[in-house]
């Protein structure tokens, strides 16, 4: 470090991660039991350290890598949570990265591995430092980003009809929406491809299911959109 | 620090500003001449290490204080630059704020004792580091925010005609508006309240001033609107 930057006090960067996943009809958050001191035991967001060799993206990702054994999942920064007393084992200031993963795909082992569980939003049990804080932002955060672009769908199966969509975007707004206008709505953006197959389990009559229309998405994701 | 936490790296967290200003016709940001090594004398955002005993906002606050003499500016969190060389001197990660400010509330003797120009958009001079890429991401930041947010406001006089509002967001958004389209839009959200007095320099019929509705203003700053 050269002279001009040494008088100036080095501390410890934290990355923590906030994951979200949907059941179908409720949006869940991913909280594991913290495995060392201060706090040990408490339920805590996943995170760890930002290493020498890494940038604060790559230390993101390799944590969540680690903890969820997920590669390319949907994964933004958040906010940087720095107050001076956040963290009573030292001076720690925090990255908050949020995560949006399908539920099926997070393995049970690694479930165990971690005592990881998924928790409703109206579930959260106590949670050490600011966790809570991180938690609300993210919420607050992932409302606005699913009105203007469609990262939501990173939530649901590969393969989801119609009311699924809607009951995601349900649970992420906390509110009903109007079944017709929505269906307009999401159809008049053209990124959905109506499949051949129906969902037959929730219905006697089944519903179609859909997938992406890879190309277009990406060009949303990018372009931004007005979903609601 | 507890001894969990030993093994891991310490570094230093800087913080960066970008600092908009509007001049009536061109969207600027605010740059100073570095004043220490490494890359002394190259243009560079306004920046600081975060202390001891701040948080990391407030340390945002106190530079943002200290290089331009305003308090109570609108300031938000931008993004966390965290490449592992970012910085020849040492490994340091910047947190970009970015703020917005009125160009003549700042001060020309502030402006002359640390060397500071303002640069419009299409003239920002070659930056140390990755504060050009900081300049470009607070762009966009901008203008996402003031389609949703009232904050634009900001950046005008306290009292102001139409004519200016509409030349701001055109900066903002570098795009021609349709007058009649905007004015109509604008008026209705209701957070203009229209003076007795005119502006006369600009236009020999003149042009009425305008000034904010604070409480209507503050309500939809909360809540959100849509601008465009």
């Amino acid at each position: 470090m050269i002279a001009e930057y040494k008088p100036y006090e080095p501390l410890l960067l934290a990355i923590d991660c906030i994951i979200f996943g949907f059941d179908g009809t409720q949006l869940k958050a991913l909280l594991i039991k913290r495995g060392f001191e201060p706090q040990k035991g408490k339920w805590s967001l996943m995170g760890g350290f930002v290493q020498k060799d890494e940038s604060v993206d790559d230390a993101a990702k390799r944590i969540l890598d680690q903890l969820t054994g997920l590669h390319d999942i949907y994964m933004e920064q958040l906010h940087v949570f720095g107050e001076v007393d956040r963290d009573p084992g030292g001076r720690v200031v925090s990255i908050a990265y949020y995560a949006l993963i399908k539920i099926d795909d997070y393995s049970k082992e690694l479930m165990e591995s971690h005592q990881a569980e998924w928790f409703a939003m109206d579930e959260i049990p106590p949670l050490i430092f600011d966790h809570k804080k991180m938690i609300s932002m993210a919420r607050e955060r992932l409302r606005q980003k699913v009105a203007n672009y469609p990262i939501g769908f990173a939530l649901l199966p590969n393969k989801f009809t119609l009311p699924q969509l809607q009951a995601l975007y349900e649970a992420i707004y906390e509110t009903e929406l109007d079944k017709r206008n929505f269906t307009r709505k999401i159809l008049s953006f053209e990124i959905l491809q109506k499949l051949e197959e129906k969902e037959k389990e929730s219905s006697r009559k089944g519903a179609y299911l859909y997938v992406f229309d890879d190309k277009k998405y990406r060009k949303l994701e990018k372009d931004g959109f007005k979903m609601m």
